[in-house]
């Protein structure tokens, strides 16, 4: 056999090829027939149930074609989101909140006076001590090239406050630095999973989690907690984790709802993952801000698939430092850190030095802990003199997540708001799609300027639903 | 038809599922036997025109099936990337610098006097004037969520000075602000191709290029210029830009060679990317380093499927600041910002402020290519002591990139002059395959050092290759 033999192979590849397509072709014409019954029939598109089965029988064919269960997976998490697509009708909204934002800057700029209480950002800014901590940084020419992962030092800083903090043991090499906790959840669903790979995120939750997956092909599966389970997710996790699931995010300390997690519920959470042997990537930038309950974190329990996200930005009110960091295992944490460095090559250093500066000021932290608290509760008192929401109590974080009862999509509520009071809020909708009757204030404000805000909110609910 | 129609169409759902998959496993079947052949044959494994062939006939069957291109080239790409596993071997060793990087500043922190002469970093550092501005930037506040495509004010001072410098027309929505150069392209490479497309590279050249386009599934092919033809890359892009080719990266004045493109040569290759309709992305990082020859930017043609790559880094000393732009149509700047929000969410605003501060500082970059050209030369006329080297003197950029005549491995070269005299230099096998025999040497040392590991590395010459 020589060259021919080969344009033989190549055909054959070629044929099987657009047989393949053919066929999804094929599959995608059933699917939209499905969506069609099911619509007729008010049926919910996605059926887990039916797809389990489909998945194990797709595992076992795998298993005796020899072809690898990871391909088999990912053509298959291709063909169902294709399906889904097929059925599906609208799309996200998780931009709506990010239009929002770009509407009250521009607005601030043109000399309007705004409100602003869509933006999970405190107003305090970064203590003096880690200004001037960066600016000397500067100056000693901490402004090289350096390592992907970050300064050693700061790593076993993080990892040794961390331990004391949670009563866990790491060590440098369990931390990479990263660009804000951003980066830092985009690098855990980078490295951990690939395209096809299904993730699951609870939901409401922070909205770029879903873009972040959805950016290089991961599939998304939405757990929706509720507003009557007093926001547990652990419902709606068992209702939609399972063979197929790589990775589940989860936030706690929650945004928007401020749930905080019992010690009991994140034990429930690891065990669905390590059923189904899934990555948790758990999102703790707000595990500073607990105002009933304590602190529970992914770190403190035996389960080792897990990655921990923490930042800079709340609890300091370092924002535009961009510096965050997870926190995982060490070979997980280099393989990160590689993609890191190929993206950004490293954190300016003498970034690095401010949030090392930043590791000593924990009077700081407390201050802006205490004054969020008092923050929310004058927010709630005020929002609670409204018949039109309801909302729980934040337990942690910084906002409060009213549902408004009437008929009323938010994302129209939220424009009508911020053009005719001046007030910005986060719709619902940029939260999940079942929130759409929601909206989210956040306490990143002074006091007096939130007691107003929450008064032209509740005066724009009267006149909006009576 | 009622709930049994919906389990008819399942089961069919089903059963086209498995057939897929067993064609699947038939492909990675026949693929296999491609490899045993090519081996067999001493043939390349990657075989473009055999790929873009099926590639077309897929496109042209997704249309006629009405599938939808997303879909069919989701399938295509997991089946080639399957196949080519199946066939791979071997890797690349774009990290060969990146250890002896790591090494050297190991060595360093340990006490050890190390010439470093392997990284392109300058080593003057940022002006003072810019420093401040930083540090005053950050006192006032410039330090909260802002805009993923960068602060209007310094887009605007970019476009406005870019075009003054080569007499071109452009606005801040051309501009995005990104993470230094490398996310510049790397934004790129994610923006105008996607997984599976073709994106060619000029070697030698930069280390991250090809793994950037690869992190995702882009396919690389080099065009591998020669220092024959005073390292011009017109031949070699000749040889492989075809009906594929989606992309090609280029980079003048060049990192390695100090090559810097001519205005024929910049316009032959536009026409050859026009041809296949193909984006040029030019990183012109070391465009104000020039000593021999003028400044060509791809802004300068009529040709519209472009991009610039600036940075702050080298020509202000500014590595660590990690602040660079890129320059396209303002559609695909805002896509790319979109992208870069979604990672990184913004660069820090006071750094934005300090690169500002930049620009009014032409005095500094004056001084600084100053001070490399005298580098330079006296690197050349060190390493011109040594028969055992062959090298074309740097006409920009900030190296010299020698070709030992003898049979020797660079990286093992490398490492024992690292090892005993203490020098680190760049092997050449990091800025591609073809290079191995090659070194790269950085200027950005202060004179005398530079002199004294030239030195060095004649001696090491001398006792390698005698």
């Amino acid at each position: 056999m020589a060259g021919d033999g080969l344009q033989e192979l190549r055909d054959e590849l070629g044929r099987i090829t657009l047989e393949i397509l053919r066929l999804a072709a094929r599959r995608r014409e059933i699917s939209e027939k499905i969506g069609e019954l099911k619509e007729r029939m008010g049926m919910s598109l996605l059926d887990r149930a039916a797809e389990a089965r489909l998945r194990a029988r797709v595992l076992e064919e795998c298993r005796r074609l020899g072809l690898g269960e990871e391909l088999g997976m990912r053509l298959l998490n291709i063909l169902v989101e294709d399906s889904l697509e097929a059925q599906r009708k609208a799309g996200g909204d998780e931009f709506a909140y990010r239009k929002i934002f770009v509407k009250a800057a521009e607005m601030l700029r043109r000399g309007e006076k705004i409100i602003r209480m869509e933006v999970g950002e405190p107003d305090f800014g970064a203590p003096p001590s880690v200004i001037e901590a960066m600016c000397q940084a500067a100056r000693q020419g901490y402004a090289k090239y350096s390592s992907g992962q970050g300064l050693g030092e700061l790593r076993e800083a993080i990892a040794s406050k961390t331990s004391e903090k949670l009563g866990v043991d790491l060590r440098g090499e369990n931390v990479v630095i990263t660009v804000g906790g951003v980066m830092a959840t985009y690098l855990s669903i980078e490295a951990l999973t690939r395209p096809g790979d299904e993730v699951v995120v609870v939901e409401p939750g922070w909205p770029l989690y879903k873009p972040q997956a959805r950016l290089h092909g991961r599939r998304v599966v939405e757990a929706v907690a509720r507003m009557e389970d007093g926001w547990s997710p652990i419902e709606a996790l068992e209702k939609v984790v399972g063979e197929a699931t790589r990775l589940i995010v989860i936030n706690y300390p929650n945004n928007p709802t401020g749930k905080v997690l019992t010690r009991d519920e994140m034990e429930e959470i690891l065990e669905l993952a390590e059923r189904y042997d899934a990555w948790v990537v758990s999102d703790e930038v707000y595990l500073d801000y607990i105002y009933d309950g304590e602190a529970v974190s992914v770190l403190q329990f035996s389960y080792p698939k897990t990655v921990l996200i923490g930042s800079f930005s709340k609890a300091w009110g370092m924002t535009g430092y961009r510096i965050g960091y997870l926190i995982t295992g060490s070979e997980e944490a280099g393989r990160m850190a590689h993609i890191q460095n190929l993206i950004i090559t490293n954190l300016p250093e003498f970034i690095q030095k401010a949030a090392l500066k930043a590791l000593e000021e924990d009077e700081a932290v407390k201050r802006n802990v205490e004054e969020i608290r008092r923050r929310l509760e004058t927010l709630c008192s005020e929002l609670g003199r409204s018949r039109a929401i309801e909302f729980q109590r934040p337990q942690g974080a910084m906002y409060v997540f009213p549902r408004i009862k009437a008929q009323l999509d938010s994302v129209e509520f939220a424009w009508k708001l911020l053009e005719e009071k001046k007030v910005a809020v986060a719709p619902g909708a940029s939260f999940g799609q079942s929130f759409r009757s929601y909206f989210r204030v956040s306490a990143g404000r002074p006091v007096e300027e939130l007691r107003e805000g929450a008064r032209r909110i509740v005066e724009a609910l009267e006149e909006s639903v009576g």
